[in-house]
């Protein structure tokens, strides 16, 4: 065991402070990681608040996780000391079922063990990434490649990955018309990926503020959400309508800008149930779809070529007494795109 | 022009009565039908309820047609006086979208016309299947195989060729499980299809009352959704659950039933919207789609399986003047499982 600085909220109530927590020895499939830089994820704030239920106090939130591997056990075979790497939503799955063996490890189907806020195999919780270290089996560490500075590369973790499958999935490429709902966290990486996988991208935001961003990040187009007249001129438009927004979607309307045999596929998603008329889908036979993170060979592929392509995240990077603070500007909408926490200040 | 019999509803709130109407006269590509069989599909009901709005009245319902061509067009190459053909729900569309051009006739994007309670080129309404004798466009006429009688191939037309699309569409073939949920005019085709093309095939119906019916059709297992223990069973069973019914669904319910990377798919729609849980189709990547009949190489396709594997509609042969009664039955529930028309008594 050894202690490190973590920075966790107590309850659900309370804001985060700086505290210190155990991490495991490390065993001999396990990579120590000395922890660079964690983003912020959204569903950081959700949980902390315990608005998904059953959350484990204390908590040590962060999924978006990029560092150095500073010891590994003796069975690991894949990483060295001094390796660049990266830890998302997930450390571990069974390994065995249908998913975990086509590298779908997201759908395990016996569930996959949460990066924090989830229990281990020896019923221990899991402590994120907001914490100078942290310990992994190796089949659960990505690379970070060198061409990608690991500040930028954390929010690859999760946001980037929740919108890459999706696009892989559905096939968002050459030829293909892709609109990105929401330019936020996840947005502004879906423009990045579907403009560098070929597709013709287009943003559907609430309104015209951030098309400098949008067009600068990749987007071929940009339309406002809160003018009707975009749903009219972009009717049967897209192949894919990608929606990263967790707000209530108008799920018909967006379904009407999707072609004959498109999908609408959502990976934010509210809490409440949403209306949807069925013969939206009926009429064009349209795939309304959702998905969540990616599996590590997914994960894997995607940071190769953000590798390849020079495509990080744009952040704003936060010392850690500025958590706090950084969730209030989250829940207002205030930050381009990504808040970073500085583990060097934790 | 020529003057047939028909049944038509005069108005939205009068039964069917024994009428007169105006076919057009045989054209270069026409084929003029004398109709044997025609079925009655639940769709007939609510567009003479002018249930959908938009009604042309007089009208005459019915697009589930078989019969014998009795006359040919100069300029026709596909069919001869004598020949056994069908048609369906569709008689005219564009023939130049990208639809049209790759045989999806049913997503045209100038839209279709339907074979009744719509206006051709020319403006004039289009009368359907409760008459005589049509005469249609060969392009959109199909031929029924030799091995089928022409009343059990009437439903086939619109029920038959409704299910089969998306069963092909969604693979649903050998190594799949597939659900078919409702045991009615739809249905009972599906359970048939589905059972050819190789998928091992459940059935989910209200209740056990079918049940005998359901495994004589070729279902593997049948099960009651009435009974809240079919839902945990069967969780995460299905690659393809294939919804045939038009009352409102519980969407999360039946998608907890659905496979990772699976399926569900409603040809039937409620005309009230419905609640969906979006987490239902994030945690498993789910599909929730819906599909509309089917394009013409598609249901001439479907015709020649059931030629060769003997699958017709189960029918309850019924004399024009039993119409009305016909369609208070199957407002209750009480047919199995098509009726079908026997335009000699017309």
């Amino acid at each position: 065991m050894s202690t490190v600085a973590a920075y966790a909220a107590p309850s659900a109530k309370a804001p985060l402070e700086r505290t210190a927590i155990e991490r495991r020895p490390v065993g001999a499939s396990d990579v120590l990681i000395d922890i660079k830089y964690a983003g912020i994820c959204h569903s950081d704030i959700h949980q902390v608040r315990a608005g998904w239920g059953e959350a484990i106090f204390p908590m040590v939130p962060g999924h978006e996780i990029a560092g150095v591997v500073g010891e590994v056990g003796p069975g690991v075979t894949g990483f060295a000391v001094g390796d660049r790497v990266g830890v998302g939503c997930l450390v571990d799955s069974c390994g065995e079922c249908d998913h975990c063996v086509q590298g779908l490890e997201q759908y395990c189907a016996q569930g996959w063990t949460g990066t924090y806020n989830d229990r281990d195999r020896n019923g221990d919780p899991t402590y994120g990434g907001y914490s100078t270290r942290i310990v992994v089996n190796e089949d659960f560490v990505v690379r970070i490649p060198d061409a990608l500075p690991l500040d930028v590369a954390a929010p690859l973790l999760c946001a980037g990955i929740t919108v890459y499958s999706p696009l892989k999935q559905w096939n968002g490429g050459p030829g293909k018309k892709v609109a990105v709902v929401g330019l936020g966290g996840l947005g502004h990486l879906a423009v990045r990926f579907a403009h560098v996988l070929g597709a013709e991208v287009t943003v559907l935001s609430q309104s015209l503020r951030k098309r400098a961003d949008g067009l600068r990040l990749g987007a071929d187009h940009y339309y406002a959400t809160n003018d009707p007249a975009t749903f009219e001129e972009l009717a049967g438009t897209f192949d894919l309508v990608l929606s990263t927004v967790s707000a209530p979607l108008d799920l018909d309307a967006y379904l009407g800008l999707v072609k004959t045999d498109g999908a609408l596929v959502n990976v934010g998603a509210p809490e409440e149930p949403v209306s949807l008329n069925l013969f939206s889908l009926l009429f064009g036979r349209k795939t309304l779809a959702g998905s969540i993170i990616g599996g590590l060979g997914e994960t894997q592929e995607m940071l190769d070529l953000c590798g390849e392509h020079g495509i990080g995240a744009e952040i704003e990077l936060i010392r850690a007494d500025e958590i706090n603070e950084a969730y209030e500007r989250i829940l207002s909408g205030d930050v381009r795109y990504r808040f970073v926490i500085d583990t060097a200040t934790i």
